[in-house]
């Protein structure tokens, strides 16, 4: 601690072009200062419908429960898995990357039995392998990501629902470094909950994580409901179901929050959730469709653009994300070094990767507001003068 | 959802005078305001040091686990909780409001042998008589609330360090709506694990928990330390504690995410990290002393304005939270009607209460921004015109 007094925030300015967080939309900066109201203020009220509104048409859905969590896009996930799974279900996660693997971490703590299938990273599965695998270990959840940052993958999901309907299975969808930036239409692929953040796509910081949740997953989640003593009204019955493990992310009391009855439980976080609205508003007026194109074309620019470079892409481009492209790190240059001077000299952030990609790829990201010719030029044009003064050395 | 577009956010401004969420001070909504940084730039890994050092000043501790929890102060205790209970483990509660409620509630979902000690409804507990219940229950942890606004209750906890030692126990004290109101020396009283929120004296958005971990609380947590698969590094030896039921709130990655080894984990919630630390920054800059003092102060103001009412105050005024002030609805007033022309009319919310209390008494708060003279006696003013009109009808 220095023993002088603390300045006021004054960072210099980075442009984030890592696989997230990147750079919020100035209007929702400008949302984030709004002043706080109280939570049941009737204003506040109408923010938080219209947040649901603005959050069904970003997941194309028509799920009355489309709501936040408060927390990062991870308390989405363990929100979602905490509540559907009871101790002892079996869980199947698709492990095609690292956050595969947080979703059969998370599980297991929500004592899930998880089963696997895993796919070489930077491929994606077939659905009849997730057919075949469904069929073997007749989960009671299938949870998977879209994409995976930590590969740059995205996997196909158009066929989770109709797999998951065979064998009576519901599905979970972690969303977060995907929505907003490629095609989720949640009902007509029938999924029954996903979950994401702001910090990618979205075009807003982390710490509040939009979530929507089919009937059939939400009749399944109030089975478990159990309302805090101190807060249950007269002739509140319990759910038959097991009590769900977390109070914070009983998704079942939080239901309860965002509907009429505003139940009380958590204090909305006022300028989370007003950062949210934004985000959706934004999306929303801007359109789906325009927003999947801008970042495909931003990605094609990316490509090309490394390719003019003599770098090479990483992963199975036919199944890459859109906003997130992987990079193989030349032989001949340090790839941390490089990193260290883009972002000291240029003030850009590209990211790193993890486990087997740890120092072997980079991750260029545009999405959200970065997803424009004019960041990726500017990216694209420090990295030449990186590489060429770390090839100097 | 209205066919037309949602518009920009431009709330009719209110005056929080309830029990939280309050006003933010306009330093902290130009800090949510900065643009966004990566995780683990260099910067933003200073901004994180420096919250840590300015909420050790604010919970008067050395520890060196002093961080912060992404979500509503209840996620803070859930995070403490958690992390420190392993299923089975005998945990004593203190209940004097409804936040003691709630404490035992999520204690309870953690799995842990629950205990009560309670006491009615405004009034709190002698030290004898909790010192008994700890030696009769033996509990592994003591967990209780430093203030309840339920019942505008603060509990003295001077002596709950010496206890918990004499009898192995650990303590955790919520004390999400009193820090930087009164006084908690963490250190001196000898606490293990204290949380908070920034909504209520802290004057900042609900969203983020300020935590401090005792070296031994931590080493107990520690030894439950499970990273996460694909993050294990060469050497890495799981804890041989039980593994924590979370992930999300797993408080052995938590610090391992804040120390220099800088574990990823969550994604930082940025924009709520950055108003955490000009929250610490302004009260630190104020000092503890001057911001307890003029907490107090306002209380008399308060209390002093209620009997020019000729209202009567709720409870047992010696131990009044000084930020928070409940006071009997008169019988002649219907008070959800009163609180409503308050808010409608005045743009001035103050709060009901819960269980036994709702409808009978309200709850006015006078923290942070507005622990001053001006918004008190706008209050009172629109309080005496209210009642006027309530009584005419």
């Amino acid at each position: 601690m220095p023993r002088q007094s603390v300045p006021e925030l004054k960072p210099v300015p980075r442009l984030l072009m890592g696989p997230g967080p990147i750079n919020a939309y100035p209007q929702v900066l400008r949302a984030l200062s709004v002043q706080l109201l109280g939570q049941f203020d009737p204003q506040f009220r109408r923010y938080m419908a219209e947040t649901s509104a603005l959050y069904r048409k970003v997941f194309q859905t028509r799920n009355r429960q489309t709501l936040m969590v408060d927390g990062t896009a991870r308390a989405g996930i363990e929100a979602a898995l905490v509540s559907l799974i009871e101790p002892g279900d079996r869980v199947l996660v698709l492990v095609f990357g690292r956050f595969g693997h947080l979703l059969s971490e998370i599980a297991s703590r929500c004592g899930a039995d998880v089963r696997t299938l895993e796919t070489p990273w930077g491929t994606v599965f077939e659905p009849d392998a997730i057919e075949r695998a469904v069929k073997k270990h007749r989960p009671k959840l299938l949870a998977t990501c879209q994409g995976d940052t930590s590969t740059t993958m995205a996997q196909p999901l158009a066929d989770i629902g109709r797999i998951c309907a065979r064998y009576g299975a519901l599905s979970f969808v972690d969303a977060t470094a995907t929505l907003g930036g490629m095609p989720l239409p949640v009902d007509r692929w029938g999924l029954d909950v996903v979950s994401a953040g702001l910090q990618k796509c979205l075009g807003g910081p982390s710490g509040i994580a939009p979530m929507t949740i089919s009937d059939r997953a939400a009749a399944r989640i109030y089975q478990r409901r159990h309302i805090e003593q101190g807060l249950q009204k007269k002739g509140y019955r319990p759910g038959t179901g097991k009590r769900i493990r977390s109070n914070y992310f009983d998704l079942a009391m939080i239901m309860d929050y965002w509907s009429d009855q505003a139940l009380n439980h958590h204090t909305e976080a006022t300028s989370m959730l007003y950062a949210a609205r934004e985000c959706g508003r934004l999306l929303v007026a801007e359109g789906l469709t325009h927003a999947f194109a801008r970042h495909a074309t931003t990605s094609r620019q990316v490509l090309e653009g490394l390719r003019d470079l003599d770098l090479v892409p990483y992963g199975d481009l036919a199944h890459k994300m859109p906003n997130v492209t992987g990079v193989w790190i030349p032989k001949d240059v340090n790839g941390e070094r490089a990193r260290h001077r883009m972002l000291e000299r240029h003030n850009i952030e590209i990211g790193t990767s993890f486990g087997p990609l740890h120092g072997k790829i980079w991750r260029i990201g545009a999405m959200g507001a970065n997803a424009r010719p004019a960041p990726v030029r500017r990216t694209l044009a420090a990295l030449r003068e990186v590489l060429r003064s770390e090839r100097r050395r």
